[in-house]
Formats: structure tokens, sequence, C-alpha cells
């Protein structure tokens, strides 16, 4: 018996692995393993990392290129066949071949072959020296089990990203992330994570972060994937020892986001002043 | 010796009391009570609770009406006169007269008056039957201190909101509020919060939120006042137990906040993409 299409329970992982700088047949196999992993799990949406295809910390662009993909290559085609028989949509970010320039891309694939491809809008440091910045908004793509808008990393700090994109109907955010070890209180959660928790409260929106794991060139990393439900709870993490392959996993009710009332007299979106918010002054 | 104006460290404290609805004289008492302990502490921003001069949960808008003020009221007079020979600033939320209409309103005082007045403009519920919204933007006020911005309450789970304040060159954002009690997962802090740390990590800006105490006709609060810096850390929080007034108080250098650099090539408000955001369709 199956549910009615996108109003059932939908599983969602996060699988936090270590890709390997410039070895893209070795990260080809790390993320095919991710996809088998997720089918046998029966999940319905996997996320994996930011730049998963390629490693992050790169020492030139001439390196960058040397392992940046078109939407065209093999390895498209290859985790769609993967996905043959199943409704599961997999979001991964890869190093983009756009001709003169590179992307950091994320691209979103089903059986059917890559339904949406984004380019990072918002570049982290020495991002800016390796590739160009996408100058579209992220999709939010329909899928059987609901609308999922993408981000890739630095992206969620902009709260006008998140907003955008609950605007636009996305009742998942999906964000592939390579999010840099940086300090924070003890007792406190990682700075990105409460911005993910923020941005899914007021926005009434799922958000699924999937950071990476191990040392790149002395590289750390948070190590803190996280699934957010609506109301931003952390509904599952995977996160330290350093260096481990671990998977967030969370069922969700995904099309209850479709819902932004939060009290009998308050809804999320509609109580927004765009009126008001137009006075602003020029950008300073 | 002093420092020089704008540079030095900036005394800010959160007085978490708790409002009697109705009685005007008895909260102009206990907001005097609080402005006198501002002064003897060498505070120099003192933020109270939103409606500290009302009480919050009333009837109806007669009843609301009974207790509102203008800014001429002497109650204003009076405050900025306890404050004579000091150079602190005070920003308290009151009800207000506005003539046909009343206002959820915040003001912000000084010796010399009132230097601001602020109309919530995102009222929560039953706020909606009894107050106007405001149509204006709130202020960014420049004192002595440094340039605070205020909101108040449901205000700042609007991210356009904080967003707005830092880029019209707000340091502080004072955030007179009353939070209504919410569930949350036991070890996380409330959500209220959680936006406040958000919004103040992503606009680079410290955040003084005050919340009251108390309960008032069954309604209980998140007692959760926080001072966060502009990493989205808490300096100081107010807590339970319920119902005491408590004090939350933290020393930072304001003028910080002006540097919204955040790594060799990243800049918190620079690396905004107003063009991009501005291709979002229609509201829907």
């Amino acid at each position: 018996v199956s549910v009615a299409s996108g109003t059932g329970p939908v599983r969602i992982a996060c699988h936090q692995l270590a890709p390997v700088i410039g070895e893209l047949e070795t990260n080809r196999r790390l993320i095919g393993e991710a996809v088998a992993d997720a089918l046998r799990a029966g999940t319905d949406v996997l996320v994996l990392p930011e730049l998963a295809t390629s490693g992050y910390v790169f020492a030139d662009t001439a390196e960058a290129r040397g392992v940046s993909i078109t939407p065209e290559h093999g390895f498209f085609a290859e985790t769609a066949a993967s996905l043959a028989g199943s409704r599961t949509v997999v979001v991964v970010g890869f190093a983009e071949d756009g001709g003169d320039v590179l992307h950091n891309s994320a691209a979103v694939i089903d059986a059917s072959g890559i339904l949406a491809v984004y380019r990072k809008t918002h570049l982290w440091d020495r991002e800016t020296l390796v590739f160009t910045p996408g100058d579209r908004l992220p999709p939010v793509v329909d899928t059987v089990h609901g609308r999922i808008g993408v981000l890739v990393c630095y992206d969620l700090e902009f709260p006008e990203m998140p907003r955008l994109l609950a605007l636009a109907g996305a009742e998942l955010i999906a964000v592939p992330t390579n999010w840099p070890a940086g300090e924070h209180p003890e007792a406190e959660r990682v700075a990105e994570v409460i911005a993910a928790q923020a941005a899914a409260r007021t926005n009434g929106v799922f958000i699924a972060c999937c950071d990476r794991s191990g040392v790149e060139r002395g590289q750390e990393w948070n190590e803190a994937t996280a699934i957010v439900d609506r109301f931003g709870w952390i509904l599952a993490e995977a996160g330290r020892p350093s260096g481990a392959t671990e998977t967030a996993r969370a069922e969700v009710l995904l099309h209850l986001a479709r819902d932004k009332a939060i009290s009998p007299r308050n809804d999320l979106l509609g109580d927004r002043r765009p009126g008001l918010y137009a006075q602003g002054g020029p950008v300073r």
C-alpha cells in the first residue's frame, strides 16, 4: 500500500563523508557507496556534502579545473542509473566546469537524471579565487516527496536565501556544505547550525545540512551535519569523532511545511510586511 | 580619564521585571527602581520589557486604552529627569495612545527626553485585536554609546528586520519583549533566543532582548532575557526562577559591530547579493 504522493512520511538522510581532494574516481566510489547505502535504508532524499566529487582546499584554479565536471559527465548518468526503480532523490555538491569559469555547484538527481543544478551564489574566502559565483536564484524542485530547495554552505548565512526559497514554496532546504571548523563555546552548537535552526523556524521549513568529515591539507571541519524540523529543533545529527563516515537520518511529514500558521492569528509568511521592508534605504 | 565617545566599553543591562496589568503607577515605580538600579551600576544602555508600563494580557481595547499613554505623558519626562547628569540610555516598551488607535510601542530615552518612538510592526496573536501595527521602519538612534536600533518581540522573528537595522548602521539592537512561554527540547535554548543568536551572527550586531517575568492572567513567559554578542554567543542571561526580578549585564565594545569583515575576503553585509534577491518572484 503506497501513501498518497506528497503527504506520507519522507525519509531524509545526510551522509557525512570525507571526499579526497582531486580524486574524482575515489569520490565517485564514496558517493556510489553512500547512494547504495541510502537505497538499502529506503531513503527518500539523500543529501551529500558540498564539492563531494572534488574536495575543497584547492591550491589554485588549475587544480580545481582538473577535477571539475559538466552536467554531461558520466558521473551523473551513473548516479541516475543507480537510482533506477527507486523514488530516491540525491542532492550532491560538485565542482562544475562552466567553460571559461568554474562553479561551486549542487545537483538534484533522481532516476530520470539531473532535475536541477544550482551554482553557489555566496562564496567563502578562497573560493572566490577559484570559483565564479552563480547569478541565478536557487531552484525549488518539485519531487514526489515534496518541494526541495537547494543552498550551498555560506548561502545559508544570508537570511534572504532561505526566505526566498520558502516564499517560492520550498518545504525542505537541502544544504550540501563544507563548514571549516570554527570556535564556539563548549555548551553551544556550532554557529552554522544555530543559523539553520533559526532559518527553519522563521520560515517554517525543514532544513538538511550535510557537512563533510576528514582533514584536508590541514583544514578541519565542524562535522556538524544536522536535520532540522520546521520549528528549528534538531531531529538528527552526524558528528564527530573526526573523519568518520556518519549518517544522520530523520523521517518527516514534509507537507506540514506548507502550513505557516503559528497562532490563531499569525502566519509566518503572511505576517511579513514587504511594503515596509521596501522603505529601507539604499544598501550601504 | 574618559575614553573617546563611541569606542569605549559599553555597559548593557536588561532588567527583567514583572509589570502588573493595568497598574500604570505600580509599573512606573517598578521602572523607576530599575532605572535607579541601572544608574547605581553605571549602566550605559538599559533595556526593559515590552509593554512595561501597562502589562500585556488585555481583555480588550478598552482596557488597554485605560493604561495607554502618549509621549507627552509625565512618565517620560520623569524618566528623563531621573537620568539627569548621566549618559544612560533607556529603551522601554509602553502602550501608546495614538489617538484613534493604540500602538505597542518602545521609546528610547536619555536625560534630554525621548530620542525616538517605535511602533511594533509585527503583532502577535491577540495583540492584533488591541493594537494597530506601526507603518514605519524602526529607528536607529545615534547615542554617545553607539547606534541603537529597536525591535519589539515578534519583530525579531522576521529576518528582514534585524537586516534592515544592520544595513542602517545599528550596532546594538535593543528588543523589549514579552515572550509567551513556549515548549522546547530540554537541552535547547528557547527558540526566540536562537533566532536572536542567528540574527546577531548573520548581521554582526549585538542584540539585547529583555523579556518579562511573573504570571499574568495565567500567561507564563519564557523569562529568557539574553544579551548576545556580534558572533551570536550569549554574554549574559536573566532567567528563572519564575517571577523573580533579574538583571542580565554585559560590557561590550559596541563599535566593533561596525566591522563586518569575517574572513580575509568576506564581509557580512558586502557579500549580500541585492540584485539576485530582487529576482525573487512575487510574494505568495
